[in-house]
């Protein structure tokens, strides 16, 4: 009988801050795909649009007109899921053991990341790059004063439902704590009771021992392949110091992650060659008035893309139905994402 | 102030099968969408094509040749994300509280819904649809005998990353209890100890009370879009009478069964005037021995169009790291599935 190999047998890992498993089979790369193919997002665009309702100065759905804005430029969203006013649901609603409902309040934001339409994160300068971690954090902290959650995250590319090209993340403030937040709440707090120290730290310093699912590290910054990851090219990244919330971070661990974010988006585009579409996001402790000690901050990005610039891996089927599968094993993602360049294909030399 | 209405403000439902919260926006379905056009799925195929490698006669990537079958037909995936021998993982691994993992056994089947490469399941004559239940009732009976969990589900459309026009299911079953059947498993346990009856024994006789999300209704079975719907036309297809797994269905029952499963994919399908795309799967107590009495078997269908037969809803960003959220009421939705017919647009008459 021969001893049990990651790389060759069907297993699941189990994720510790979530508590679910994920399904890894790893010969299943090697089917040959006939079903769809997606368009490869290689476009060239120009770094003013006048019909983008995100560029400088350019009228916006709503009737309102962009300001002549050279940094980042925040406004609310003109189709917000999420408003300030919302009446309290009626007792027997809120309730109900079946049927059970509560209102919803928040508000929803629009960051577009730069003037420059053509720009994606890892194309833009630096110092650019570091507005927009100042933007994150100053919302997060603007936000946090009447929102226990504010989660800030982009959609890239319109295989992930971004309805527009101009570079932009959105933030959205809720009054309840969501799913996501409330599981990953959950296993940090038990994790830290269990071992007294955050999960999050841990597994950086024993990420960053291993190695083999590094792809991205700087002084501060560790962006893995997550042991868990469900999505083929899914990381995490970490800080590499304690750190609860965005508005914490002091200069130089923000002008690092800069440099740890160019670095991680770089190799996701040069990998296939294309704009590589993800969705992103930040999670930090909720703004609950406590320090939060038990949570790290840290962001996730999901892309879908598997195999080229065309296809995709789906999250149907039995993924919906019973738990997410996937076709290679995160060791396997992470040397493919180490073995590319960290400066991007595109880029122009200054 | 005014009074909550949930056709009007924002608001969040838990769905009780797995504690988990959505998101609803009434007014989202107002905004204009810019963004993705998916390819509408309304090509009439031929009832036969060489090409094909699951019709009748053909020959596979395996090089296995097809039998000249009638009915349905059930083989074991080419290329199975799971598989019967795996050794153990080492007991570090499987103990280990941040890289956990164990190993997976188990098989995945194919199975083919008939011949016939143009006819989907609400176009096949009833005694056919009715083959389909038999079928996933002898090979979840069949594979109970190995298996703890029988996946029976079917991935429709090149959107929901089917990769083979002929319509066609899977079946995968293995020797753990994956994540959602964990989560239902505990939620409907919860459930009949607090309150004495099966939960979703309990839902179906509310939402057929109710009325106002029901989809299809027939002597033993109901559709419903339920008040917890995540994806836009999501429905859940529920059994009026106490049963708790696949093979106990009695003739009569599957009758019914494949007339509501007839008319709620001639809904989907006459929504948009196309063959409308899904996950679908069947959800029933596990195959541990006991009998299960907390659980109700049950049908997912997860759809994801939302205005069109091109424009679908996108869970991504705030979706992946915060909460489902949906544009439009389960009451909205399941009002449109009614009125639309319940014969296929596409049926000729006998
Ligand atoms: O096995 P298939 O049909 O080729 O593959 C499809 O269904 C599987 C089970 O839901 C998924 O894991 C795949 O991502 C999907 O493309
Ligand atoms: O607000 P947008 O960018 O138009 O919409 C996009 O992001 C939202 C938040 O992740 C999703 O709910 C939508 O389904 C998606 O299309």
């Amino acid at each position: 009988p021969t001893r049990f190999d990651p790389a060759e047998h069907s297993h699941r890992r189990r994720n510790p801050l979530t508590g679910q498993w994920v399904l890894v089979s790893p010969h299943r790369a090697k089917r040959p795909w006939q079903g769809r193919q997606e368009a490869a997002d290689d476009t060239v665009l120009p770094a003013h649009d006048p019909h983008c309702y995100l560029c400088a100065g350019n009228t916006r759905v709503s009737g309102d007109i962009n300001p002549p804005y050279t940094g980042t430029f925040v406004f609310t969203n003109d189709h917000a899921a999420l408003m300030p006013e919302v009446p309290a649901a009626a007792p027997q609603t809120r309730l109900d053991p079946l049927f059970q409902a509560e209102a919803a309040r928040g508000t929803s934001r629009v960051i577009c990341f730069s003037p420059d339409h053509a720009r994606t994160l890892p194309e833009l300068p630096l110092p650019a790059i570091r507005g927009v971690i100042d933007t994150w954090a100053a919302q997060s902290e603007e936000l946090s004063a009447r929102h226990p959650w504010v989660q800030v995250f982009e959609n890239k590319g319109a295989i992930m439902g971004c309805s527009q090209p101009h570079p932009h993340g959105q933030i959205w403030a809720c009054d309840h704590l969501p799913n996501e937040a409330a599981t990953e709440d959950r296993h940090q707090r038990e994790y830290l009771a269990a071992h007294g120290r955050p999960l999050l730290l841990d597994c950086a310093e024993r990420e960053a021992a291993a190695g083999e699912r590094v792809v991205v590290q700087t002084a501060h910054w560790l962006a893995v392949v997550p042991w868990w990851a469900t999505w083929p090219f899914e990381t995490l990244l970490l800080p590499r110091f304690a750190v609860q919330r965005l508005p914490q971070l002091t200069p130089a661990q923000r002008d690092d992650l800069a440099e740890a974010l160019r670095r991680l988006t770089s190799r996701y585009d040069n990998l296939f060659r294309c704009s590589f579409p993800y969705s992103m996001g930040w999670h930090g402790a909720p703004f609950d008035g406590t320090a939060g000690l038990h949570w790290q901050l840290h962001a996730h990005f999901y892309p879908p893309l598997l195999r080229s610039a065309t296809v995709r891996k789906f999250m149907v089927g039995f993924e919906m139905l019973a738990e997410a599968q996937r076709d290679l094993t995160p060791e396997q993602a992470a040397a493919q994402l180490r073995a590319v360049s960290d400066v991007h294909y595109r880029c122009t030399p200054p």
